[in-house]
C-alpha cells in the first residue's frame, strides 16, 4: 500500500471540458481488466510533451515525438491519445514502430482525423511484440465508453504494478472564469524520470498557445516528475503530455509573461507534484517516503546529482527499510556524488531536524536515539548543505524492501 | 556461500619473503574473533597504492595517501600495515584523522620505525568513532603472532560481511629465480571500486623500483578490482596496496620496459583478478556471478559506463536473481548508459551464446527457452556490441536477492 497517499475517488477527478476518456479490455496480458485507454480531445486542443532520455526510447515515444513535431509545425490539433498497459513496445525495432503507427491510423479512422493528431503510449514488459491487433480491436469499445468523467477509470486502465490509481485535480479562478486541471499517472518501478515518470497525462481547459505550452511542460516536469525516483532506472517509455483544450471562456494565453499564467501554472505544478509524489509513495515495495533536499550547491544540476546519489544507493535504501540510522551510508553516497572539488569539511546534513554531520564530521550533539526516532517515521526529509553556493534541488524516493525484490523477481510470471 | 569460489586453505597462500602477518582480537565490535591485523615488512620494501575516489575518503585513506607520498619523496620504506575490521573510521572528521595517525605512531614505536612508514586501513561501519585505544592495545599480541605463513589468518581477520576469507597466490620463475605473489582482500557490500574494492593487500618478493611499481598498481587495479561491482556504492575506504620486498635473489626491475616485468605482471594480475572476482562471487546475498563484456565502443570508458549501467540496474539484478529472462531490462539499462549519440540500430547483445537483440531489435531467432536456459546458470556472461568502435571492457557483478536486503537491513544489529 502506498505511503501516505490516499488515492483519488471517481468524484475527486474533475472533468476537463473538451476531454473524454474511455477504457476497454483488450487482453494485452492474460488478465481480466481494462488495459486500453482512449482519450479523445476536442478539435483545437494543443499539446506538448517531454519524453525519456533513454537511447532505447520505445516505439510509441518515437512516434509521439514525431507527431507532436508535426502538430507544432502545422498548427494541427491533438485529437486523441491511445494507451495500453501490459506491453511497453520497447526494444521491438522496426516492427514495434510499425505497430505504434498502425494504432494511430486505426484511431484516426475511428475519429476521422489525421494519424499525426494521435499520440500512442505503451507501458509494461519490454522487448515483447505488441499485440497490436487486440489493441485495435478494443478501440471501438473504448470509444463507446468515453465520457468526460472517465478520468478515474482511465487511471485504473493504465496501471501496471501500481497498487492504486493515481490522479489529481485542481480548480482555480482566473479573471472570474473557473479553470480546471486534471491529470493521471502510473509508475511503480523502473522509475527515475528523465523526463518523466512513466506515463502522465494532464489536461486543462484553459486556452494556452502552443509556443507557451511547450516550455511550460518542460519547466513543470523539472520540478515534479523529474524529481521522483524509485530505483534509478529511466524507463524506455517515460512520457508526460499536457493538453490544453481551450474550452474555458477566456482569451487565449499567448505570452509566457501573461499574468494569468501564474495562477494556472501553480495549479498545474500542484497536480504534477502530487502525481510525482504519488508514484514514489506507491513505489514497488515502498514502506517509506523520503524527500531529499540538497542546498548550498553551485548549480541545480550539482544538487540534483547529490540528491539522486543518495536516492539511488541500495545501502541507503535498505537502511531506510530497516529504520536503521546507519547514516554513514548517506555520508558515503554524498561522497560519491559530490563534485570532485567539494570540500567535505563544509558539508553538513540533517535527518529532519536532527543535525547528523556538521561540516564534514559527526556532529558532537548527534545522538543515536535522535536518528532512530526519525528513521522510524513513514516520511523522512534528508537535508544536505554542500556549503558551496546558493542552488538547491529536491527529489523524492522510497526505500528498498524485500517486497521490491519479490515484485521484480516475479514481475513477468 | 560464494558462487563458484573455493576459498583458500592455509597452505595455498604462499609466504612472501620479507612479509610477516599477525592478527589479534581487539573487540572492535562485540564479537569473538581476530579483528586487528599487523603486517610487518622487511626494511627496503617499496609500496604503491590506489584508493577510493569517494570525496568522503576515510581517515586511514587520507593518511595512506600522505604516507605513500612521503615514502615516494624520501625513498623511505613501507614497514607495516595496520588493519582493523568492524569500524571504517570514515565520516569521523578531525578526530578520525587523529586516531588514524595515533595508530601509525603506536606501530612505529613497536617496530622502531617512522610513523610515515606505516599504512593504516579500516573497514566496517561508517561514522562511528574508532575505538583506537583497543586497537593500540591489541598491537603487541598481533606483533607476537606475526609469521610468514600468516596470510590465511590475516585474510580471516579483515572480513566483515564476507562469508569466506579471500586470498590468492602465484609462483613464477623469472630468469631461473622463483618469485612469489600473494594477496588477500575483503569485500561483500558497498562495492563499486574506484579505485579498488575495499581492502586488498598484495606482496611480492620481486625487487621492483618505486617508480615502476606505482603505474603498475594503477594498471592492475584498472583490469581487476575496478571491474568488480556489487551494489554500485564506491566505499569511503577502498584501498589496494602492493608491496615489493625485494628479497628474491635477482637484480631490481627499474624500468617499465624490463622484459621480466611481463611474467611478473601476469602473476600479479592473475592474483588481483582472482581476488576481485572472489569479492563479487561472495557479494552480499549473491546467488549468481555475472560477467559483462561490452565491445565495439569508441573508448574503454564508454564500454565501462555501459557495463556498469547494466551491472547497477536493480531491475536487471532482480531478474538475474529470479532466473527470469526479462531481457528488456538489459535493453533499458544499455539505453540509459549509452552515449547520447549512440545509434541503437547498431547495438546487439548476447546472453552467453544466445543472440537476444540484433541491431536494435529482438532477434527473430531468439527463443524464450534459450534465454531461460542461460538465466538458470550460476555463471552468466552478457556480451554487448555497441557497433561504434573497437574498444572493450569487462566488469563482474552479482544478482540482487532477498538476502542482500536482509544483510543490509540488519548489518548493524
Amino acid at each position: 500500500m502506498p505511503v501516505g497517499y490516499t488515492p483519488p475517488t471517481p468524484d475527486s477527478l474533475l472533468p476537463v471540458a473538451g476531454v473524454a476518456l474511455g477504457a476497454a479490455a483488450a487482453k494485452i496480458k492474460s488478465w481480466e481488466r481494462n488495459d486500453v485507454l482512449l482519450v479523445v480531445c476536442d478539435p483545437g486542443t494543443v499539446a506538448a510533451g517531454v519524453f525519456t532520455q533513454n537511447r532505447f526510447a520505445a516505439a510509441p515515444v518515437q512516434v509521439c515525438r514525431e507527431h507532436l513535431a508535426v502538430q507544432a509545425r502545422s498548427g494541427s490539433a491533438l485529437r486523441a491519445l491511445v494507451v495500453n498497459a501490459g506491453n511497453a513496445n520497447a526494444g521491438t525495432g522496426a516492427a514495434g514502430l510499425a505497430d505504434a503507427r498502425a494504432e494511430c491510423v486505426a484511431v484516426a479512422r475511428l475519429l476521422d482525423c489525421a494519424p499525426e493528431e494521435v499520440l500512442p503510449y505503451s507501458t509494461g514488459v519490454i522487448m515483447e511484440p505488441l499485440p497490436v491487433g487486440r489493441i485495435i480491436d478494443g478501440l471501438p469499445a473504448a470509444r463507446a465508453a468515453a465520457r468526460a468523467d472517465g478520468w478515474f477509470d482511465a487511471a485504473k486502465a493504465i496501471m501496471t504494478t501500481d497498487t492504486v490509481p493515481k490522479g489529481a485535480s485542481r480548480r482555480v479562478t482566473i479573471d472570474g472564469v473557473a479553470v480546471t486541471v486534471t491529470g493521471i499517472a502510473k509508475g511503480a518501478g523502473m522509475i527515475h524520470p528523465d523526463m518523466a515518470t512513466m506515463l502522465a497525462f494532464m489536461a486543462t481547459d484553459a486556452p494556452i498557445a502552443a509556443d507557451v505550452l511547450a516550455p511550460l511542460v518542460a519547466e513543470i516536469a523539472a520540478v515534479s516528475f523529474n524529481g521522483a525516483t524509485i530505483d534509478g532506472d529511466t524507463s524506455t517509455n517515460d512520457s508526460f503530455v499536457l493538453a490544453a483544450t481551450g474550452r474555458a471562456a477566456m482569451a487565449p494565453i499567448t505570452s509566457p509573461g501573461d499574468s494569468r499564467l501564474r495562477t494556472l501554472r501553480k495549479a498545474i505544478e500542484a497536480c504534477a507534484v502530487e502525481l510525482a509524489q504519488a508514484i514514489v509513495r506507491d513505489g514497488e515495495g515502498a514502506t517509506k517516503f523520503i524527500a531529499i533536499r540538497v542546498e548550498g550547491g553551485t548549480c541545480v544540476d550539482e544538487c540534483r546529482r547529490v540528491a539522486f546519489g543518495i536516492a539511488h544507493s541500495p545501502l541507503v535504501k535498505t537502511a531506510f527499510f530497516a529504520s536503521d540510522p546507519n547514516l554513514g551510508r548517506i555520508v558515503c553516497a554524498i561522497g560519491n556524488a559530490a563534485a570532485p572539488d567539494t570540500d567535505v569539511t563544509r558539508v553538513s546534513f540533517w535527518l529532519d531536524d536532527v543535525l547528523v554531520v556538521d561540516r564534514g564530521g559527526r556532529s558532537p550533539a548527534y545522538r543515536e536515539e535522535d536518528g532512530q526516532r526519525v528513521m522510524k517515521q513513514d516520511e523522512i526529509t534528508i537535508r544536505v548543505d554542500l556549503g558551496r553556493g546558493s542552488a538547491a534541488a529536491t527529489v523524492w524516493t522510497c526505500d528498498f524492501s524485500h517486497e521490491y525484490v519479490s515484485i521484480n523477481a516475479d514481475y513477468r510470471s
